[in-house]
């Protein structure tokens, strides 16, 4: 193997230009070519493939986003475009992929890798951290911490007007992102998708606040939480509870973005020398991670099928710390 | 003049705190006794004050929100309510108020003057920034920074996916937060309430972007804007570039909260300090200020009824900027 | 077991507090009677005790440093010391302590325990990471955080000027600290006590950096490094290469607060509730950590002895990623 | 005018390249082709000039640090350094300077159109404030937020340990920096160049502290200080108090870095148009700067060699919060 190429590809993370990076310095390292492409399937198939040096990626680790852009692609789901995939990388001569993405990156590498023998290792870049395979996803902690430090300007004004606020943060299908917001954030509610908590038991928790003399509240709503969205369940609180004093936020894409944090960093830079390391080694169609502490590849076919389970306990947790 | 209290009112704002801290410290440094009222009016006409020292305020500088807490007071607007309240100041031998507060704490602060002869000089404790009588109020500076930080990171996922953002700020009646994130934020397109920006302009803008090669844009809405809320206008837009890959963010209360910038914990410090003098020197319904670098205090009736416009020629620089 | 104390000791840590709180909530929550102790082992000695409620505790999960405040006590190193310590817990009727801190907190716990037979449980509570039997330390995540974001800064001024630069980061006897802000910070070099690095070396990998046409450099220096502080460091390089235009920055005390990082708040909430839990369950001289993502009470006698090595592979990630 | 070019000079400070970027976009605003030159005067002389465009400025408005790099120039002192200047940019048909940077910078300039009859307009890119012709330099409220943040931290271990700290900041001849730090940091004492306060003032502002049950202090020393640095500052203290519990951090080159404030963004971006306006306007040797909300060209002249006087009030504020 001589060439190889990176690219990142379906939501952008804190930390992928980290990776990035060191993808293209771990190959430099070990005397390959190194290419980029931009915005991932889309720009191998229009032949967006361009020569990286070691320069190319000085001064991006605390960057956030990606300098390789990111999209979505249709013409990679159609059999078509990924012949036009494969006649660029062939004519550049690239040989091996880096993909640093999730869930829909992973499925399209496999599927190309058995029609046309190109092999990719991934890397786990993004903040929803329900990839099966690696403890954390890169992008994951930034994307927590970004939440909090809202939490925390949230918290100021909620105590000072004696407010409820529902706060929601992102997680369309886990409570990976809202848990640790919940436990971190100081909260005294938190609903995921995984946990049915109806709305009596809000109005419950609440009441027994007040009785108990609290004043101000956070409620943490993952947006995939099956109450509805933050905006919802504030109606139906309120409709339960006229006099609350109710506000929502909902952070949104703020989430994304930022300099990584030192774990993600970290994590992006053992990812991303790990992924070329792997395609040195012959593997094809794996994710690299990190599962307790210790570096593991794992098929594609079980990142993408096995469920990344919940730790149970965290429900206890917020019971226990919002006595 | 022996005994003065310190309440906050309306909105909370970065930099309540300090400002508590500061008339606190320069009332006992003037060898006054000073009190807290809690919750504004409400907590004056309940007879919620307790006594301050030194060390009630110690390590407060730095926090959001205010530790006096903030309501709007019905009660406060009847003639029973205001009784009530010179009854309970009177009991406590209260001769003097520093209110920290806006528009509608200062109206009130006025009406009681008239009744009951209980003087008050007012802070501008407000991150909304139109009060007249001084070129920047507490929190604003806070508010726009937090703003900014936010948009840097909306930035980050904008520019990797390419696509327009739609980004509501604070902002009723006023531009004052949307302009400088629009400025600073490195944003291609404005709208606030002061001036007229049709939804043409914002298509044409988009359209000319994209023929010079932009790929990412941002557009900061002031929420009073005439056009709607940010996802009004970005349903608007929407419809006449169906194409248009946009995302709407509402940065909502974050903007309220969180440690106030260094110009906040001066500005706070210095009022707070003005505020004391102020009432010391036989002063009464003036708000302290700071115009062009210089205290000056400005009669309440003044700070209510004339406008502190925008500098007009920030629209022009977004238009420069953004080329 | 009717009554217990939690105390803070050794050098402060972010964290602190929400650990602190999470004791509280969890004592209560087990309908204990939970007391405060000032000082670590000096309050309790002086008999420096408060009873703490829930409220006690409100608002200070994102705050750096101890409400408990924390000193080293020469006293408790006495049998007398320690007498009047047992004294004091006996008249507040207390029967077991949490005790957050590091190796010289338990130390002394555990000859507690021996002599008066009261159990305490510990939490790791030390920016260090560098306690046996817990993957993380609370406080270790916050400030390599604060770390990495200072090197941002300073890397922003060293590439503008082209200049090498001697970065001095916490860690007496360990590169716990180090190495991540390495990584992260995108150093080229990293000096840490466990690793020999020669001066030698340092000045081969500028003059190879030079060559590779790269302009500026960041080195970071573990304060125990064998070769001597960040100062002596750049000095002896500066003395091979007399054109380097070089300057240090010692990062110093303001790693050790600022409010904690998501990590941080879970771990501290996660062991504190460990902590009680532990009292509860019989458990005597035992640290509460997270090994592998799993909760383990360790021995104090481990902890203190045992050696929890770095690992070995980041010196050639390094190498790697200053390609 | 056709052709104009802009760089930076002197110690870089945030905000440059938002300067950079407003003179980029507005030359090109007004039909301007634009020039960057790399390393400030050096780059000058050896030619390193480069065309500017739009999209080399985009992104760049929130990095610290510049990307035209800085340089001190030891060849422009010399007539021939500077005839090589002209020359190359005659080569290049430059027409105009737009100057980015401090006193050094400006009187260089000024040398430079008397002998060859290129005029330059400045813009005050210093972190240290003390410039005549402007209310604030680009980069000086950034600078004052970081240390300020920076002294957040290090008073949560100052309370934590009940310790007193010395905290070096910086100001080689001037307090601009450490006023706004002492106020906003919550500080007991400041010592700066503009007045003297000697050691015996120190250790009495202490031992009055600890008579009124003060237990943690924060003494902010300006670099430049007439007693020395915050080393030699708190060894002379320690030495009448030999009980002190003292601690010095010097905040160094952090202060230099980082995405700059909202202020910076705001400031940085008025004046970058302002240069290229006064440019074409047929200005020369001159900075624009803000005083009092206006902008004003000030000649070069004058801001070498006037003095902006500190406010003289903020040392009672200081005396007055610290109660």
């Amino acid at each position: 193997m001589k060439k190889i190429a990176v690219f990142t590809s379906g939501g952008d993370s804190p930390g992928m230009n980290a990776c990035v990076r060191a993808v293209v310095r771990s190959a430099i390292f070990n005397g390959l070519e190194i290419y980029g492409i931009r915005r991932g399937y889309n720009g191998m198939i229009k032949g967006d493939i361009f020569k990286m040096e070691s320069s190319t990626v000085s001064n991006i680790i605390q960057r956030g986003g990606t300098i390789l852009k990111s999209a979505r692609s249709k013409d990679f789901v159609t059999k078509e475009g990924r012949q036009q995939a494969y006649n660029q990388l062939k004519e550049h001569g690239i040989e091996g992929l880096v993909a640093i993405g999730g869930d829909g990156t992973f499925t399209g590498a496999n599927l190309f890798y058995e029609e046309f023998g190109i092999p990719t290792i991934g890397a786990p870049g993004t903040i929803d951290n329900d990839l099966y395979g690696t403890d954390f996803t890169i992008g994951y902690d930034t994307a927590v911490n970004t939440a909090i430090y809202a939490i925390d300007k949230i918290r100021d004004t909620a105590d000072s007007h004696e407010r409820v606020f529902f706060v929601e943060v992102m997680g369309r299908d886990s409570g990976y992102i809202a848990i640790p917001c919940a436990v971190g954030g100081g909260a005294e509610i938190v609903m995921i998708p995984e946990t049915k908590t109806t709305i009596e038991k809000v109005v419950d928790a609440l009441k027994t606040g007040w009785s108990r003399s609290k004043t101000s509240f956070i409620v943490i709503v993952a947006e995939g939480d099956e109450e509805g969205s933050a905006v919802e369940i504030a109606a139906k609180v309120q409709k339960e509870i006229p006099q609350m004093d109710a506000r929502v936020t909902i952070l949104g894409h703020v989430q994304r973005g930022g300099a990584p944090t030192a774990a993600d960093r970290m994590l992006a830079s053992q990812l991303g020398i790990a992924c070329v390391e792997g395609l040195l080694a012959g593997r094809a169609c794996e994710m690299a991670g990190i599962v307790n502490s210790e570096l593991v590849y794992t098929p594609f076919i079980e990142t993408i099928t096995k469920v990344k389970a919940l730790n149970p306990n965290y429900g206890r947790m917020i019971d226990i710390l919002s006595v």
